[in-house]
């Protein structure tokens, strides 16, 4: 079965734990596919892991499987999860990491794995991704039914991601997501700042110590190392300097804010 | 359809870019075969990827797909063009990234990508990796004809690649590569050195401060520590420190001159 | 034939080395499954290489090829190097990198790799990882005979590789690798500790100017910011801070002592 199988850590890619991975998943099905989404979360940054997730599993087709392994309570009572939605399968620790697939998407079935028939023995203490996750993975690519996996279970941990906050003619929103040009990504998306009902060229913006006037639609709208507001290709409102990296331009990490009027 | 598809892009790998480009390929052509070449291009540096394009290209298999996305452009009316060779297709913008695929080899046909049918819709003003290039790529590699991509073309955008100076007996060229070892990579090939006719060991080169004689075979031709010039594995003349790293003992970057004679 | 090959260098991934490898490979054996171990062993790091190819090939399925390129001395006399066990070959620099599959598992068969009939031609004096290992691993993979490649050997170079003093009631170790969450892992695994005859609860650990007692399951075992010390993923007891960096915490790096009563 050539099926999908995606990889989601904050292991890096110096050490033996992403090809651990890899190799337990090849040893159980030799025609999977795998795909590293990335291994450079920040450790334990369960948030940003939850936003990768978020802006890049919908690229991939139908059938897809993807293993999160952000796990800061590995070893603890925390569950681990397969999460069904109509294309993918997400297999994760019970910490929140899946929130934004449960806000954005109908959930089909969870199941709480548990059948220790299809771990690795023995199971570590401290590396689930390796003895668990990518087992139960290969597993599920073979075609095993997800019932096989463990019960269904209805709740599991969704964290409070920072909303938007919206007033009469104001939007405070934050800085989520700092790419590797220095794109400050915000939590605002297309239709929050519709809901201001002004038009884009004349909504003004305000971070740091900067005022932005205007959505613009490319980098190149302005000149080289200006300062501009557009949708990036994630759906959400960036702030950027055309050329030139506006992480360190202003100054600003993330959980910034931002406001919109 | 079997086929290689490359990516050589300024993505880094930490944000959901790169595998949201692999996910549309994959959804296209589940058979494609995709090799990372590298993501760590520097931010917009046409001329760092031009470099590594044509010094990996090359030992890729006849009929390989090569997707390159440093695109400081995108969304302007820069062009997006596909340039087939005699082994290779190369997916890339018009801003001089195949400078070096012109110089060195037979262009067969360059095509204008404007074909819509082939994209991901809707084409987002920030990300034509994503929703113009994988797309396109991944119908190639399942056999569409180049001709359906759009219109062919003559002329496209070509980089002054810094050259090395020929004198009488001097030659002066350029550091265009700094590898992870340390080692700085010239613009001088063997046939531009054999230009002076002088004996591999009676060459005599400056760079910085230093001079160096004779032009060895190996790394371990010196002890540890020592200074040496030799052929690299991409054909260039590389200054290096055996078991060192000669960028930093030298703190010599891209862009600084050598003389030769 | 689907073989799984992996890489493991001290390459980086900015350059164009890796992808030149997996191009060469591709050419050769186009059906080969190309697996990344790392790339970011630190420049000529040996010890490093054995310690990462040590921890994480025996997830990987039998007649997997392990390509190993961390090669300070290419180009000098240094044999290269096929070794088989039960259920791997590895092809690597006889410059001690194999020192603990030697020490670990039962040597097959070792060949020192001559037939220039299987390598790239011209082999470069600087990149045989290209020439050399890449196109005998791909050829490897599509059947040929180990014997086909050279000569028979008996002995290889290995490496001293610093192993605990066990005292009467004490054990010294060191740290040997330090992974990207920061924890200190000790060449001391469950057996060499047994040997004390201490309950986990009952050992005392100095490290640096700290002290730990007993040696727990989790990191969860103790709160955020709190010391511990537990048997890590790879078998081997390990120094670390829960939701914290011990190395940084502790100042300390690869190569330090730990005492353990």
């Amino acid at each position: 079965m050539e099926r999908i199988i995606t990889l989601l850590t904050d292991f890096g890619e110096r050490g033996p734990y992403v090809a651990s991975m890899k190799g337990v998943i090849l040893g159980i099905n030799p025609e999977a596919r795998i795909v590293d989404i990335t291994h450079q979360i920040p450790p334990q940054d369960i948030l940003e892991a939850a936003y990768i997730l978020h802006t890049s599993h919908r690229y991939f087709p139908k059938g897809t499987i993807h293993i999160i392994v952000v796990d800061p309570g590995v070893g603890s009572r925390r569950r681990i999860i397969a999460l069904k939605t109509e294309d993918h399968i997400f297999i994760a620790p019970d910490n929140g990491v899946l929130s934004l697939i449960l806000k954005n998407e109908e959930t089909k079935e969870i199941i709480e794995i548990t059948n220790e028939k299809y771990f690795l023995k023995p199971v570590s203490d401290t590396f689930h991704g390796r003895d668990i996750f990518s087992p139960v993975a290969a597993y599920l690519s073979k075609g095993i039914p997800l019932r096989n996996l463990g019960k269904r279970i209805e709740k599991i941990k969704e964290l409070k991601i920072a909303k938007p906050e919206v007033k009469k003619e104001k939007l405070v929103g934050r800085i989520i997501h700092i790419d590797r040009f220095g794109n400050l990504v915000t939590n605002i998306d297309r239709k929050t700042l519709s809901k201001l009902k002004i038009k884009n060229e004349k909504v003004k913006i305000e971070i740091g110590k900067r005022k932005i006037t205007g959505v613009k639609k490319y980098y190149i709208s302005v000149k080289r190392g200006e300062l501009l507001a557009l949708f990036g290709s994630s759906g959400f409102l960036e702030i950027s300097v055309n050329l030139g990296n506006a992480s360190k331009v202003l100054g600003i990490g993330k959980g910034a804010r931002i406001k919109v009027s």
